[in-house]
């Protein structure tokens, strides 16, 4: 059942090892077919190195496990929300990476500095807040998925393909699970290219990146005018 | 005699490595058998890529050696002090990781300022002090196990499973050998996280993750409620 | 058609890879055979394992694609307006290593602070503006060339053979494709020490390298009385 | 020709880039045969993976080639009057590591500031001054070694195996060629830590480690009450 999806998304959870994004087993692919409305995800805890397509598990929109002898991702909730919150979107990405991370523990959204970030981001990346005491209690990562949902209300997920969640670390997403696993790979570095710039003395109050230019690196590589790549 | 506990012990030594984690010859992991009262160490010196299981030292709860051709690790009597102090843990790790010995070298303790740091320590790892004259020239490696010991009196030292020392470095410790190196990868990942979030601005004397979170995060992870994982 | 050449391209891409100069597929390396006018370049969006010789696409220096079945990089407008401007060179790097991009992010040019960096660059390597809205919108990539060909009227281009781009990041160029790879690693190592003399308290407002060192280390690996090496 | 030093000597530059203390070509090891007077030595400007114990150059202590077909490294004479200076060596390394690099770019000795730079380094590492523009035109390798050597003048070599040149980059010794390498190994790590306690927050100007932890942590290792390793 769905065998593809299932290699991808083994495929984008090892591919988080090789990019240097995950500690441990702190981070978590998925991707969703939408003709059947079901998803694919990690297995919760399961070294990356022994994931096949057989252990990654299958859940339905409402949550439930429909295929699969692991006991999905705890995150699993949260990748729900999104997929139902975000139509146009086919995999999502949540680690730890260190720079990202550090921006979500200090409280910061990420700015726009350069045409690095303007080639996969549309502008700065927000900053979600953290869950309150009743929210935790009730749901813990249900309700992050619906922080993130509300935070981007009204706007195009694809054109910000990313959040930082507040005390707590980034979520991504794509047009498929690898593409999500690629805007993690490119807000960490981002995120790096941030904080030295800062260290060098930038003022991290400066607007950054001048509009002319963050529009022309982002529609190079998105939308109907693109031009970057084979297609 | 206890072929599978040094089987462990030399894996989880040849893993500081991998995980990058030491340099030279800089850390030791130790494992216990607490029915036999005996603990399997890396012998004092010796590379990484050169321990087998028969490399590895047996040495008892009184500090003898009873197994081994190789001096054990110069460390093995602060190892000592901590199984005797510790019930609970079955496994000790000593390196000189770099961000988390650049804390204890400043002299400060860890604070916990997200839920990567949440899910491994429930709170800020303490920083304990560094040995008198007095305590150095007695016996410098034991003592050095009694200060540790003596900073946790009272506490659980499996929901706060690592120390820094002023001016040397951290011990990590957990349910078994390999156990005590996860907490030094998760150690070593949240002092790099928080020297960049202080970099970023944030304030070092903010109090860091809200006590909801942080409970909720340790508690996913560890203890009878948790949900974390395939257990 | 000039299959060496397109060797050689194809081996300086994969190269940005192993020396840690590229994420995801940001980076580009062009060679020229000036005999013929024509200048071999990645094509663009392709992974860098994936690079053949006979991906390699041929450009000559009217723009016009002579030989390849895929699109050139993007930036092949960029390297063109170069190899018009700057008869000596042989080949041209673009990358958004990490350091270099911080600085270029940061809006600094790169000071001279020690012999690792006279080595490679005889002084500061410049900081070059970036581009105006009326700029970006007739040609963007032809006009950043541009820029950078103004930014060098008058110097020689192998005494420095880098520049940072406001906003955006790095080019280097050399007597050849492998060459002006080199630069962008030295230029990447220069940029990192620089950024870690200034955290060590380094007035970043210094002149740095005593003029009398710089030369002697530039002329000491470059011209005619040059010792270092085997030729 | 003194076959196993030449094969210990191209091991041990090898290593350099395993350690990851290089960049490109910069960097050199030497080993000396006491009794014969020769020192053998990488060749310049030769990649370190095409090193075999055939390319290395033999060099006597008049700096004279006694075999090899190539050139030896520029820095040669810098390595012979460090011989002639330091009768109880064996062995010398050269690197433009990133942190020991930095802290001689900033014009900085290496303070010890923690147990880790104590094992190794019998106090701050010293920061030896740059050269004249006359001892440069004169004879800029061979003065290299005679600022180093007057630096030094009354001290035991062997106690602080290491020196920042200012503007330059570190050199280190030992008792063997791989020695000197083990402490490039530790500058690199210490300084590494120095630069990431101070930006913790701890005072530059901090004197850092107590000397009675100082003094027992080198005398654990060396001298003839170290009880460090097997011997």
């Amino acid at each position: 059942m769905l065998a593809s999806l299932r290699e991808e998304v083994a495929a984008a959870n090892r591919r988080l090892v090789a990019e240097g994004l995950v500690t441990l087993t702190w981070g978590n692919v998925s991707g969703i077919d939408r003709a059947q409305g079901i998803f694919a995800i990690k297995p919760s805890g399961i070294p990356y190195a022994e994931l096949s397509a057989e252990s990654i598990v299958l859940v339905d929109l409402e949550g439930k496990v429909v295929q699969g002898d692991l006991r999905p991702s705890s995150d699993a909730p949260t990748h729900r929300v999104l997929y139902l919150a975000f139509d146009a979107i086919g995999g999502i990405t949540h680690t730890h990476s260190p720079f990202a991370t550090m921006f979500a523990q200090a409280g910061r959204a990420l700015p726009c500095l350069g045409t690095t970030h303007a080639d996969h981001f549309l502008g700065p990346v927000p900053l979600c807040r953290a869950l309150t005491p009743e929210e935790v209690r009730e749901d813990y990562e249900t309700n992050t998925g619906k922080v993130i949902a509300a935070e981007f209300a009204g706007r195009d997920p694809l054109s910000m393909p990313a959040v930082l969640q507040h005390y707590h670390a980034p979520f991504t997403w794509g047009g498929s699970a690898m593409e999500s696993v690629d805007n993690s790979v490119a807000l960490e570095a981002c995120a790096r290219l941030a904080a030295g710039s800062w260290r060098l003395g930038l003022d991290p109050l400066s607007s950054g990146l001048p509009s002319h230019l963050l529009e022309k690196h982002f529609f190079r590589k998105h939308g109907c005018a693109a031009y970057y790549g084979q297609k």
